[in-house]
This record gives C-alpha cells, sequence and structure tokens, in this order.
C-alpha cells in the first residue's frame, strides 16, 4: 500500500472528461483516474479550499458521519476492473467502541464502497490519507521516468499528451 | 406540515437553472425550488429509477446510513431566508436506541442541516415523505387556481412561463 495525493485535477480534452492525477509517495510515478464532472466540480472547490454557506453533498456526507459519531481515517484505491477503479472509505464508528475496553486500533472499522471521486473528494476535505494498493501501483500507475527537477516540466507534458 | 411530493424537474431557460417542482398535498398549490445541475442530475436519475453499477454520491449517503445503523424517516423544508430554502434529513439513529424501553417514536432522531436539492434525491431514492412548513406552503407556494381537470394543462403553461 502506497500514501498518494492529488497532484493536479486536469481535463482531458480527447474526452471532455476531468481526471484526477494521484501522486504515488516515494516514487515517480503517477495515477490518472477519470471522473465524472460533478465529481471533479466538488474537487477542485475543496482543493481550493472554498466554503459555501450551505452544505454541499459532499459536506453532508461528512456532517451526517459527524452526528453519527463515526469518523472517516482513510480511504483506500484498491482495486480495478475493467477500467473501473474501486475505493472504500475506511470509517470508524467511534459510538460502537464506547465503553469497550479493547485497543481502539482494531475495533468498530467500517470499510464502505464507494467510488474514488467521492473518496478523494471527502480525503481531501477531511484531511486524511489517500492510500493506493501496490498493485495498481504496480500495473496502472505511469512512471513519470524523471529527476526531482525535471518533474514539473515532464508533468506538464504529460497532462499536455493526456 | 403539509406532504409533498416531486412533480416535475424542469429547466427555467431564462437562468438556464433546473428547478424542482414540488405538488402540495391537499392543495392546488407547487413550490418551485431552483436547485443546482449535478443535483438535478442525480434527482433526474433517482426519478427514471436507473441503476447503477457503482454508487453514486447519495447512493453512498445511503449506505453509509445502512452502516451505521441509521434510518432516513422525513425530509422537511422548513424555511426560506434571502430565496434560499433550507431543509432538514430526519434521521432516526437506531444504534443509539437498542435496548432501551421507551417508545421508538421519541429517541434517537438526528436533524441534518441539509440543502432542499439534496434531501429530497435521497427522500425519492429511499422513498421517505417529504415534508413542506405551513409558512413554506401560504408565503411561497403557487395556487395554479385550477380545477382537476384542467390542471395538466395549467401546469404545462406554468411551467412554459417559469
Amino acid at each position: 500500500m502506497r500514501k498518494a495525493w492529488v497532484k493536479a485535477l486536469v481535463l482531458d480534452k480527447v474526452h471532455n472528461s476531468p481526471v484526477v492525477i494521484l501522486g504515488i509517495e516515494g516514487t515517480n510515478k503517477v495515477l490518472p483516474i477519470w471522473i465524472g464532472a460533478c465529481e471533479a466540480n466538488a474537487l477542485a472547490m475543496s482543493l481550493e479550499g472554498f466554503e459555501f454557506p450551505r452544505p454541499l453533498t459532499h459536506d453532508l456526507i461528512l456532517n451526517l458521519l459527524d452526528a453519527l459519531d463515526a469518523k472517516l481515517e482513510r480511504i483506500v484505491i484498491h482495486s480495478v476492473k475493467e477500467n473501473v477503479y474501486y475505493a472504500t472509505l475506511v470509517i470508524r464508528d467511534l459510538a460502537a467502541i464506547e465503553g469497550e475496553e479493547e485497543e481502539p486500533e482494531d475495533q468498530a472499522i467500517i470499510e464502505m464502497d464507494a467510488r474514488p471521486s467521492d473518496s478523494i473528494v471527502l480525503a481531501v476535505k477531511k484531511n486524511v490519507p489517500i492510500y493506493v494498493s501496490n498493485e495498481i501501483v504496480d500495473e496502472h500507475a505511469i512512471d513519470l521516468e524523471m529527476s526531482e527537477e525535471a518533474s514539473d516540466e515532464e508533468f506538464k507534458k504529460f497532462v499536455e499528451n493526456l
């Protein structure tokens, strides 16, 4: 499992579709994931730190988790089938562990199936880690094959060629 | 409080914005609420009963509620300030009432602030009642002033003049 972060949100001009580009920690690799326009919009606003007077849909999700005493701990993009990426929200149900004596690390974890797009928006909003499975990193991430210094330039080229 | 239902989802051509038209039970009134394009898209797909292989954002909300043993019971569109409508999701936290002896009607209700658009999508998906406060019905709903027979024709005119 590798930690990842949102390196960029760009537009694939050929398919007129937004693409979120994840950087993979400890590598020169990036993982592009095509997402829907609405989720891209929500992600763009989260990345910019925009705040709105009314809760947007992903804010509502986080408010509901708070109200139900549950906490998003991390997201995991774990597999890909027929070009569709699958993610999991890892949520701790704090209500379920009240009064228990077991170590909290092992307790009351709910793994919720979700699309990467929704998961990434929630991770960015809540500032929790994004993980990508080793299998995806090995088979689907793209090596930019570049030095640290060249990375910005190479990355621009990569995005332009999407 | 009046029960309502989604009578139509239309486009306000002047502002190029989707409008959800709620019918108000027991009256000839309708309540138009302007909503965002993404929420309109989600609502349209719910109204058509489309199912997707992957959970859409509002499906994710309902899946999370299920996983946390909480249940959406109804939504209430309760007030309007400066042309912005406010709604509440009324949720029962079933985990909190386990083992309690009190009557379930009075227990463990969470009222979650939400936009009408998200609330209506969730209500339609989950098939739970939509309520509108009497104040909104009195002050903001529009009386089509028509007989039952004329209602379709009148409603078309109303929509065309939006």
